[in-house]
């Protein structure tokens, strides 16, 4: 007789819990809502570990490089801050801690007999999100029907940043389906903010939000098709890159709506730096993964696009624009107040920063949602059921079995749109250029509607979305933290429709106060070396270039 | 009462005879099979006008740009030899030299005010494939229902090369359904090959092949999704660049099938160089078409890639690959000796050439002919029906009336079927080059089975569209003329299948005598500049860079 669901996914957290070696395991449980801290309290790691993992990645290659560090010095430390994340917010499904060390020890072999490093990232700990596969491990995605299965290859990405020097040592958890901006699945459970277990740590690369956010992570790597890297990336205090499509590799990766290809999900980084996050993009560009994965563009790295920024930067000032409400959900007062402080800090030093007007932000939203609709959701739905299990609260909208699936002549139709709306944005960004007499560098923006969100009250990813139909690239920035003292609930609001409504009721200053508050950089598409130096120096005027 | 298609067509025809002066108009039409010499011959253009109509494009703009010559005066050498190109060879759907010279006009006094060109075409005139929009023109592409609608806007690549300089003169004709890689439609007939008027032209960039063929055009735009900017270079002893999806921009063309993006299809130039495919694509390049289309990548031309070629080449020599058999239907004598004259020049002037094993191209050549049919021909037939014209015979087997469209979920498996065959084309790549010690850099074929084909002899495009499938760069290379002294048929031959046997069956050496072969140049996807640098090393090494 097969196992229920419910067996499968106890089997599974067992299986989990035995991962984490008696001396990681946290004695006494804390309490508090904000647990950030705990691992320095914890006892846990020694004091050279606390170090190791409070120090940013770039910092990290370069000790192992110059053989200051070795890699299971890192590793162990790294392991460690893990286990202790995973027990405070649940967001593992994989851990891995004796195959990471064993892969730490080969590259310290390596390292001794060639008396250097084996790749950019040599030595480096780098947590996957659970799309990612890793030769020997089970990417569930958070499916209970997808349990047991063991990869039998590498991801693209995984063997290339193995090439690189990678360690792998987490897979960590996801949304059932990955089309939430939450972290919840029927298998561990959810996942939460470390800075306030009432708060989601956003999704649907929520684990990597989470382990990065408490350093049990230093650069952990997402997947975003509708905001699924920046949202965990905002809701943390982090920086997380989406490219645009075709920039890194995607290739091999586990998906559910497998050949959907009208908006392609990609893959970037999460890190606490722009430092770190071009450090994982450049180690990523040279191995060539255009050898590997035939989407992605043989581009290289390119400094002098990165130099442009920096020369404009020290000359003329950038060209940027900002908006503050997409025309269909406002933000909650502490994001606009985000959006403010950091157009405020960027004029003071020396950036032009005028107004954009978001074109046609209802369609876009409109037509991507249909988008990842399109199958009538046959495909997660078959996937949720193959095991029993139910749909997750969060996606009952999504599997309305009403739902029909579009035709292939629907579909054509949807790329024509697409197509047509991408080049009436263009039209756009040229006018601006055309009126303000210089190239537009990034437009500023909300990439949610509040802070980092109670539970379950995740409503709107049109912020996020529309970029992701637009294929430009956008790195999230954290700006701030909500403030019951100053973002007051607006008396006068007016909605300009349900959902605003809805969403500007559940804004509560109380439950938001503290909760991290973030902007996304939008650059034109493929501008990934340009837009990581504009987020630079957003993250630069705003004075936290080191977030901790 | 509506008129019928026959009188539609009629009128098209009317029209399009009227826009020849008379005194451009041929007294006695020659009833040779071959009239490539006749515009020489026929006392309609000046010396002058004849030595401008056999220049290069390169010489061209530079004598424009000094001021040597007007555009006038080169777009009238133009318009004349087009005219006499549409007399013999039948290539057009649209003449409009009045509106030309308005433009030609416009460009001198630019030209004479400024004392510098406009752009890097200025004052050239270029062909376009009757799939582009001019404003104030027809797009019927073939269909007698598109007939009478002017374009009220210039389709991405029009307005660009309109920018560069370029001038406007002419529309070619292409076959009904673009699907056919001969030239025939219900509006103007069949166009013929004007090397020997019992070939064809090739398609479905045909009016292009034969225009450029004659002279009558410089460098002509045409579009390939399974060969139609590669075969009618290759029927007509030209080069011909397709580029891979997103370097040059498509939007705002008219097509069937709009929306089917699963392959794309792409637009490039003809032309009787490497220089000015290479003219071509710098100065579209120049003109930042990713600001315009979306699905653009924002890739300047590389002269450092083309450099890396010609480095090569002065010092360890290229590293080639070649296949004369892809698997699935063996070529006539005639491509067979053009790939083994290729090969043996190459290796004579000291390049690597070695045997590439096709992999799976019966698999990529079925999945590709799929992906044309997806929508069971519903689009083409509906166009087609609209008028009541009936299908040209070439496309019988495309309008099969059991054809069913398939399903988006079967669309997505496709998607997916084509990542993994491209991926393991990738990997195939890397096994040839850790095998050889080093980089492969293109691989030589033959683009079609046969040299120029006779009419209503095309049958089978798969050594084009696999490549289409890879989305590879090739460039199509003149290589020799059929010879009935030498390329026999083979009597010993043993077919691998009944489409192998009806294609060598239809091989007569006598009727072929003197058709151009030719083979195309594969490089990686996005490889423009080294591919084109490679195609211009064969034109060396086989001595035939100035094509005549």
């Amino acid at each position: 007789m097969p196992q229920s669901w419910q067996d499968l996914a106890a089997d599974k957290r067992a299986r989990l819990a035995q991962t984490i070696p008696d001396e990681w395991k946290i004695r006494t449980l804390p309490t508090d809502d904000n647990v950030l801290d705990f691992p320095q309290k914890s006892g846990i790691l020694t004091e050279a570990e606390l170090q190791i993992t409070e120090s940013s990645a770039a910092e990290l290659v370069s000790s192992l490089a110059s053989g200051q560090l070795t890699s299971v010095e890192v590793t162990t430390a790294f392991c460690k801050r893990a286990a202790i994340a995973q027990q405070l917010t649940n967001c593992l499904l994989e851990f891995f801690p004796d195959a990471a060390l064993t892969q730490a020890r080969e590259l310290d072999a390596y390292y001794a007999k060639h008396k250097k490093p084996i790749g950019p990232l040599h030595g480096l700990p780098i947590s996957l999100k659970d799309q990612l596969r890793v030769k020997g491990y089970e990417t569930s995605m958070g499916y209970v029907s997808w349990l047991n299965q063991h990869d039998e290859h590498d991801s693209v990405m995984t063997a290339l940043l193995r090439q690189a020097g990678a360690v792998f040592y987490v897979k960590t958890s996801v949304p059932q389906t990955l089309m939430v901006c939450e972290t919840v699945n029927n298998i561990v459970g959810r996942t939460v903010n470390p800075r306030n277990r009432n708060w989601s740590c956003g999704g649907s690369s929520g684990g990597e939000g989470a382990i990065v956010g408490i350093r049990g992570g230093v650069i952990g790597v997402g997947t975003d098709i509708g905001g699924s890297i920046r949202v965990p990336a905002a809701f943390n205090f982090l920086y997380g890159l989406r490219p645009s499509h075709g920039r890194l590799p995607y290739a091999k990766m586990r998906n559910s709506m497998e050949g959907q290809e009208t908006v392609h999900s990609v893959v970037g980084p999460i890190a606490h730096s722009v430092q770190d996050l071009r450090l994982f993009t450049t180690a990523v560009l040279s191995q060539e993964p255009w050898k590997h994965d035939s989407k992605v563009i043989p581009l290289p790295w390119r400094p002098s696009e990165s130099d442009a920024i920096t020369s404009k930067i020290k000359s003329t000032g950038l060209n940027l624009a900002y908006y503050t409400f997409d025309g269909n959900v406002h933000p909650h007062p502490p994001i606009t107040r985000g959006i403010e402080t950091t157009v405020s800090a960027l004029q003071k030093a020396g950036h032009a920063v005028t107004p954009w007007t978001p074109y046609r932000h209802d369609f876009g939203h409109a037509l991507i949602s249909n988008i990842y609709a399109a199958d009538g959701s046959a495909d997660v739905t078959r996937d949720i059921s193959a095991s029993g299990e139910p749909a997750i609260p969060n996606i009952k909208d999504l599997l309305n079995p009403d739902m029909k699936a579009i035709t292939m002549n629907e579909l054509w139709d949807t790329h024509l749109q697409k197509w047509t709306y991408q080049m009436e944005y263009l039209a756009k960004w040229r006018e601006f250029e055309e009126s303000s007499g210089r190239e537009l560098d990034a437009i500023i923006a909300p990439i949610t509607a509040t802070a980092a969100v109670r539970h379950d009250q995740f409503r709107y990813y049109g912020y996020a979305s529309v970029i992701n139909l637009l294929d430009f690239t956008s790195v999230v920035v954290p700006v701030t933290f909500a403030d019951r003292a100053v973002d007051k609930v607006d008396a006068g609001f007016v909605p300009v429709g349900q959902l605003d409504q809805l969403v500007q009721d559940e804004y509560d200053p109380e439950a938001y106060h503290g909760a991290p508050v973030a902007v996304q950089v939008i650059g034109r598409r493929l501008s990934e070396e340009r837009t990581l130096a504009i987020a630079e120096e957003v993250g630069r005027v705003l004075g936290n270039v080191v977030a901790s």
